[in-house]
């Protein structure tokens, strides 16, 4: 069965790294957005008007309202046009913290979302989805197929080559996970910090007991960072504490609007990432880590 | 079986209203926006940490994709929550326009928004839908309850007040069906123009044959108005043709951006909407127009 792979505009580079690797054809899905904020989508059709059995469809869910509804038109209308099969690779999962009901009444986005997109899709390959309370990316995302790769251990060798010899350090308990898998590539040496946080702006962070950081350079890993807070946080601890330099790599460059002054501004060096999700810190590409589930996915039931 | 309103901030006003009107208990559904864009949502639950059986969510669906991940969230927890019929009032029901696919591979997002929609709520109530080639509400919302009322005969009201004697005049051929029933109210004279559109902000417009404007306070009636170039290229040609007065009234005040600038600055005077969008120019609070059906459907099936 033929194959294709569809992208928006924003994300070109990255999907068609994807599709190189993967030796898809891809082709872009048209977007025009009217001036009440409604959008008018074109899916790149054969001279039939026909897309092929199957589809894998890249797209990243970081600011995720604009991106789902954008998900639920094209995945419908693919399905309308042909594709018997559809693959979401998203690199970046959303609402996949909400996990919990803290309190009476809040909505647990995670299940509602992950079904969502179940219910679209036939199969989904993310990177570092943030899975607090569950284990396995099956239980938000009940699909046959659903694979979670990891971008710790290519921000790994990244590390290994930039900064030989340094410490990793994890900003809270949640990253030991990351620290643990980096650590396991290359052998550095490593802690993880313990956090509380009060608001999505206040977060207080302790380093970690009996591992000292004077004179190293130290490189905190975590799946993803938003506001930047916890890095800057942990920077100035780090700092105080004798580290020579603190530098950051992160699967996920969520950074919303002032994130990445407020971290250069706290005296971190260098901010890595992978390609999950658009930004001028990308450093790791993400399509050889990809490329093997989807070609997977692709010769299931030919 | 005990009834509530859901509401969102932004629309306290219409929505209390409306609850009032109603007879209905009305409670906040509360949002929070992280730094990373999404949203964590708490729904007003009981002490005993439910909803009631049945649940009335208000909410217009201008500027629609956030607004449409959050009636995904609102409603299935909803129903996680106890509600057993959910109705949705959309006093502006988005996406309705494209309902054709104009070249191959276009996506008939009506059809879909429509479908799921009717998935997540057991009712919808709206106002003027823009159907263009369907005739009826049902055939985008396959639900059991779709009611689709009009704000032209209350526009009506407001501009035999404000204007009387006023001439009626459709932009185009799709505001026919407004300025019928709102001649019909109170007897105004009327003509349509048309309309042919050559992108988001280029129009072209011809006015009626055989309608003498001259001397004449005109008032442009339509279902919606969004870059406002259309009445702005309606105005002209009516000042131009001697009209004394042109002044505007739509039920869906969509106006983006510039757009209540330009149509001042093209000598429009007034501009009068319904508050189904919420806009400085709302002058018709739809509540009373909605109360009848809401009642209907918390009476079907007690």
């Amino acid at each position: 069965m033929s194959a294709l792979l569809l992208y928006f505009e924003e994300e070109q580079a990255p999907a068609l790294r994807l599709a190189d690797a993967c030796g898809l054809p891809a082709a872009c899905v048209e977007r025009h957005r009217f001036p009440d904020a409604e959008m008018r989508l074109k899916l790149p059709v054969n001279a039939d008007g026909q897309l092929p059995g199957r589809v894998v469809i890249y797209r990243s869910l970081d600011k995720p309202n604009d991106k789902l509804v954008e998900l639920l038109l094209v995945s419908q209308e693919a399905r309308k046009l042909g594709a018997q099969k559809i693959l979401l690779v998203a690199p970046y999962l959303a609402y996949m913290r909400q996990d919990i009901a803290f309190q009476p009444g809040e909505i647990v986005s995670q299940k509602i979302i992950g079904r969502f997109l179940s219910e679209l899709v036939d199969g989904l390959i993310t990177v570092d989805p943030h899975l607090h309370r569950i284990s396995k990316l099956e239980e938000a995302f009940p699909g046959s197929y659903a694979i979670s790769l990891s971008g710790a251990p290519m921000l790994a060798e990244l590390i290994a080559k930039e900064r030989p010899g340094a410490m990793l350090m994890g900003p809270d308990g949640e990253s030991a996970q990351w620290i643990a898998s980096a650590a396991a590539v290359c052998g550095f040496d490593h802690g993880v910090c313990s956090k509380v946080r009060h608001g999505d702006h206040d977060v207080r962070i302790t380093l970690p007991a009996g591992v000292s950081v004077r004179g190293r350079q130290v490189v905190l890993l975590d799946d993803m960072a938003s506001s930047g807070r916890t890095l800057v946080e942990a920077s100035k601890l780090l700092k105080a504490a004798g580290a020579c330099s603190v530098d950051v790599a992160v699967t996920h460059a969520l950074f919303a609007a002032d994130a990445l002054d407020v971290i250069r501004a706290a005296g971190i060096e260098h901010v890595w990432s992978t390609d999950s999700v658009t930004h001028a810190s990308n450093a790791v590409a993400l399509a050889s880590k990809l490329t093997p589930a989807v070609q997977a996915w692709l010769r299931q039931g030919r």
